[in-house]
């Protein structure tokens, strides 16, 4: 598990979460979180949750920071799931020692009641992603400059909650390779 | 999924991790969180961590609370340690509206730089479970005590923190039931 | 696990069989049978079951019971097979109640030695599904009506079903949860 | 996956349900359902359903045809349990065809509101099996004889529920290899 | 599993690497390994391996022998490259068997350090499947001809290949079959 | 994953395959395999393979090295021993190497038609792993030292397989985090 911090802006349109995108940009042979800056504009061909697709609901903001993360460890829905929320929580603590208190619902992070945050997470045949987006700036939702973030402080962010992600696999992998099984009554 | 908050105090030896616990006190046939209130005393022959064996290190806690959770949805230990990471931040999150901010590292939560928790995943041929305890009071180790909470505090606490993993559960169950897989480049 | 019984008629032309379409039409979040009334013209690009669309095989009914179920804990083909098999024997049961005794053959059940149902089962990234569907009428195969089920039984028939193989979901879901694991020799 | 049908009386004690049973008393490296002929008393430590277990609750008949089927491809208990249920109906299919009608409820068959049969099924790291007795006589339960069934047809009936559950298998397998994917709406 | 070697000559172009082309070929419902002999020229949409997509790489040769082997019964990213692996070796170890010592690296074979096969491993929602294949001649790289195999071995050399995989398949399958499961510390 | 070859002689008396051994002898948190030299006395209580343990087949040599791999990363049978049958055949390639040409089959090498080697492989409900061992010396069966490898070379032909054996996996690992699924027919 490693991960990237793009220097150069890229704008989301939702193709990004296809499988395999992290190797055809990066290179990257590895399980991977690829961080990025830029505008996001997700157009309906590429909408996995089907709620979005079917209201019809665009996914737009003028500036972003963005993870990609992928897995090809397991095609489980239910654990990339839970990997996603578990990033989320891993976001929240971050932002914390910046000093930006949000709360949690879900995939979704708010700040004074409003959504600061986007995600998805699904698979495919062959690996298991999630995106994570915040608003850098947005007219109408919370967003990381209205909450107090400087933009100094984006690519530090950026960093430090890839980082955080990356060691948290890692200790995961680690724990359970000296787990011995459950009894059973 | 559900969850029960016992009443009577019960004393943590570590059978409970043993899969089917659940069933056998408490008859639910559900994935379950049990949360109940006692000393704890881990015996080497319940350890689960080997690293907690090897080195004899002892578990011991004169009044903790316990949560002991069941998945019969799958036996991935992946997916296992991905959930109980999740109920740990859960943890923090609830504990911090009670005005308790801790610092987590990997499924311990700590505060002042002193262990407040313990906690164990693992699998058997049958289920998954994990359990996560944490002092009330404690000699050496932090202990939701010292750290504010009030005795009057403590089940609705525990009831508090049963009902969001809960929630997140099913929330997650909802999300993975509207995803289109992904594309691939 | 719940059921729709649909009141309006529903023409089946296969696409009925993708993933989410529980979702797109009901709004189900949850594992779902959906039963309806109508017509069936498979296209051959709906067809699933190779062999029909290598023999481009017509499946067409003027009237049909149809019964689409999808599961969302496994993608497993062997489980959604297994389960299609165990829908089939289910019907047949239900029907028997009607006093219609069928003969069933791999997932198709017969009336006097002619075909009164079709069957299929498959899977996605993301869920498993079966379609089941049995003639009300129809010219050269068997149907329902002429094996002496009544109008004003089609819908009540429906239902049973529907009720029956979310019984025995939740009956299996039940089981698992207070079996030990096997010893081994 | 084949059949045998063992001419010896085997006396189920319960510890035929362990794993590489099939092996170690007829070397067969196939996946394998044996039926056999013999009294039944199964003692508390090898009792797999724990409600049994709890209750205390002796399974015992002098006199039952037991049918053991062991999958090597698979330790899902969602899988084994599909599949029992499956096993019971092909039984029910059968008897039906000796003029036995019997009422199924989840693993159970009844004959006159009588319990004619025990049945569970569970996994090891290994391997799955589920154990399905029957009654040939019986004091207080249903059983085979009360039913009409005569000494004669013992036999040949088991050897046609055997057969019958390894073409289903067979069958199943050959169907999930010409099955396209599902779409995703 | 069953192997079929194809006595007309069949053009490689990589569709014959999706998932049900056996079946729709052959009508075989079996795990199944095909063999056939002809030129390779695959385009770019039928390219697996990104890699060659990315670059942009043409797999081109005048004359190939060609394995093709489809699995159903896991579609797990891991065990379909541990089998193309196995395969491999086995080519290698069969190749000995007529004089000719190839160096392996990965999936590719080697003569006299030029490259002899090609290789890809992949898996779809219902199967997993690889495809492998050999210069009998080539300008650029090294061919079967060049290495000293007659034209008069090559249908015989498939047919060997084949039937050693297969043997290995069902040898693996018998072996997992009486295999205990582990202790643990 | 990575590997470690011990100095020091263990006598292998087949407690070795449990899960966690590694673990617990080298503290080692990755997947591993280890290697050291050694006399061979199996127990019969530590037998996996059942054909051994009802035939009470002393598994036993004076001098032999050893190679037991771990992996946590699944625990499917079908994986472990495709592992095992690479790790037998990538053997034979170092030993080629060394002028050591031998024969194989199944998991067996074979030198002027002796045995010169065992192997098992299964799972716990934690991990996957598999035994190989090679005679240095034997008084019946086939041995290193009878087939030319000097005393010289034992400890680097450890480490050279070993090193080839994760080199493997770790291509593995590369070549399925860029390959795009199947199509389908």
């Amino acid at each position: 598990m490693k991960y990237i911090v793009l220097e150069d802006e890229v704008s989301y349109d939702g193709h990004q979460i296809s499988s395999l995108w992290a190797y055809e940009n990066t290179g990257s042979l590895d399980d991977t979180i690829i961080a990025f800056r830029g505008p996001c504009g997700v157009s309906i061909e590429h909408m996995i949750d089907l709620e979005d697709r079917v209201s019809d609901e665009s996914i737009e903001s003028p500036d972003m920071i963005h993870f990609i993360c992928e897995h090809f460890d397991s095609t489980d829905l239910k654990l990339v799931y839970a990997r996603q929320r578990l990033f989320v929580l891993i976001v929240s603590e971050i932002l914390s020692r910046y000093g930006l208190v949000t709360e949690r619902n879900g995939d979704d992070l708010f700040f004074n009641d409003r959504k600061l945050s986007v995600s998805i997470a699904s698979v495919s045949p062959v690996s298991q992603k999630f995106h994570f987006g915040m608003n850098i700036v947005h007219e109408h939702y919370a967003s990381l400059k209205m909450a107090g973030i400087k933009e100094d402080d984006i690519y530090s962010l950026m960093d430090e909650i890839c980082d955080r992600y990356c060691m948290e696999f890692k200790d995961i992998e680690r724990d359970l390779r000296k787990s011995r099984p459950l009894d059973v009554i």
